[in-house]
């Protein structure tokens, strides 16, 4: 097959390599940075620059770019896809991307497939973009009842080619919920720790612990902030839930209320056994 | 020197197998499993085991107990140590240990120092014990004013061959505070993130960031509980400082400001960049 990545950053970057690595299509990227395109050639992470109007040619195009320039290119370009052709694209919310490029594309005979790839690092672009980033990786389509099921299937084994650890169909609206939880809220949180004034006083009494929580809060606030906006609802509820158990352990403290303690940590250590177990 | 270690559990345990790898001093142990003694010996993680009216011919005891029974075993049996010896404890708070123990020890002649090596697994037990526990970790030591320097300097010196990475001096009071943000909190918070409804969903839609944020919810229930008693306050104003932090976030969401969203976002990055230089 001819793939066409748009956008060579982490995640595009990353694909282009894993692409090339592991599977015998061809790869062409298009990128707004002449270095990057420099770069992904002379490394063989890309067979070669093309323009937006070869895209005709290619059978599956990749968007990656962030939240709102995945929906303004994939709209303005509806037109310079193959007909028949697949576009994915690899944001980490879909119900506010699926349903205009669906609408844009299936007007123009070019099937729409919202995609995540759950990874990615605290570093952004393609200098930091690696072949095996998506090796443990799960890789989440979202089917709508206007998606065709050979295409789930055709990209489902692209992304097992690729090298992902498994393809998890879902749907956008299940996609944002979990998604949410199982990220979104883990940057908000990470971020919000290290907001505590005793920040600075912590060298040599940190642990693991403090590394893993506050991890995330080396984020890009630029791609984050859209991903939080366009999936406002059910991430509001999630600080809103871990909100309200916070302060179950804060009135267990402040109560000196032992029993209660233990049972709010044995709780939660069962939840995280049993979350284990299910994984 | 002759060192006993009181109490092989992980860290117990883990600090005798780095003694023994590390070091030339005799390390023997007193523990109320005896199976645990008898494991230990043959691995020859123990030069064997001792009775408590053994402890009279030990230099240094490093005390492995959970926090309340650290204070019980040491001010039971001040009279058994040896005069001029060292006494340490391993515990996660300081304060409410450091406290009766000097009291108890002062009266008889034998030194105490408030120790807390920073470094843990989510497993308990001699079983999980090892030797290499402790090699990117710091140790550290609480002075008050009654603490003698040259005991500092030993305690500090031990610390290093036995394989940690740096000792820090430090006060109970200091200690307290700063551990209260950069290791309970982190408990806390982990603890009460996986109380969320959509904890159950999240098989193939979790990366790196939710495996980080939730893995100290898996800890000891009845140690953690003592340690967070007994160090109500510094917790209880760190996770009211996280549950402010949280709300801005939340409110910056549910006003769709965008502005906001990016400038607290990049705040959190930025002190994360700077905590990391300062490390």
């Amino acid at each position: 097959m001819k793939i066409a990545i748009v956008g060579l950053g982490l995640i595009g970057g990353s694909l282009a390599k894993a692409i090339k690595k592991n599977t015998n299509h061809t790869c062409f990227a298009i990128d707004k940075n002449k270095q990057t395109i420099l770069a992904a050639t002379e490394q063989e992470s890309i067979d070669g620059e093309i323009e937006v109007s070869d895209l005709k040619k290619c059978d599956v195009v990749i968007v990656c770019l962030y939240p709102e320039a995945t929906v303004k290119f994939i709209t303005e370009n509806a037109g310079n896809f193959k007909t028949g052709g697949i576009v994915i694209d690899v944001c980490g919310v879909k119900g506010a991307i699926v349903t205009p490029c669906e609408k844009a594309l299936s007007q123009v005979g070019v099937k729409f497939l919202g995609c995540h790839p759950m990874a990615g690092r605290e570093f952004s672009g393609f200098e930091y973009a690696v072949d095996n980033l998506f090796d443990k990786a799960s890789f989440i389509i979202t089917k709508t009842e206007n998606s065709d099921s050979e295409v789930v299937a055709k990209i489902s084994d692209l992304a097992l080619e690729i090298g992902f650890r498994e393809a998890v169909v879902s749907t956008p609206e299940e996609h944002d919920k979990v998604i949410a939880f199982t990220s979104q809220l883990a940057h908000i949180v990470s971020s919000a720790y290290v907001k505590s004034p005793s920040l600075f006083n912590q060298a040599g009494f940190s642990a693991g612990s403090f590394k893993d929580l506050t991890r995330v809060a080396k984020l890009n606030e630029d791609m984050w902030t859209s991903l939080f906006m366009l999936n406002k609802k059910a991430l509001s509820d999630e600080i809103s839930c871990i909100i309200d158990r916070l302060c179950e352990y804060k009135n267990a403290l402040d109560d000196e209320n032992y029993e209660e303690m233990h049972s709010l940590l044995k709780d939660g250590r069962e939840l995280k056994e049993k979350s284990i177990e299910q994984a």
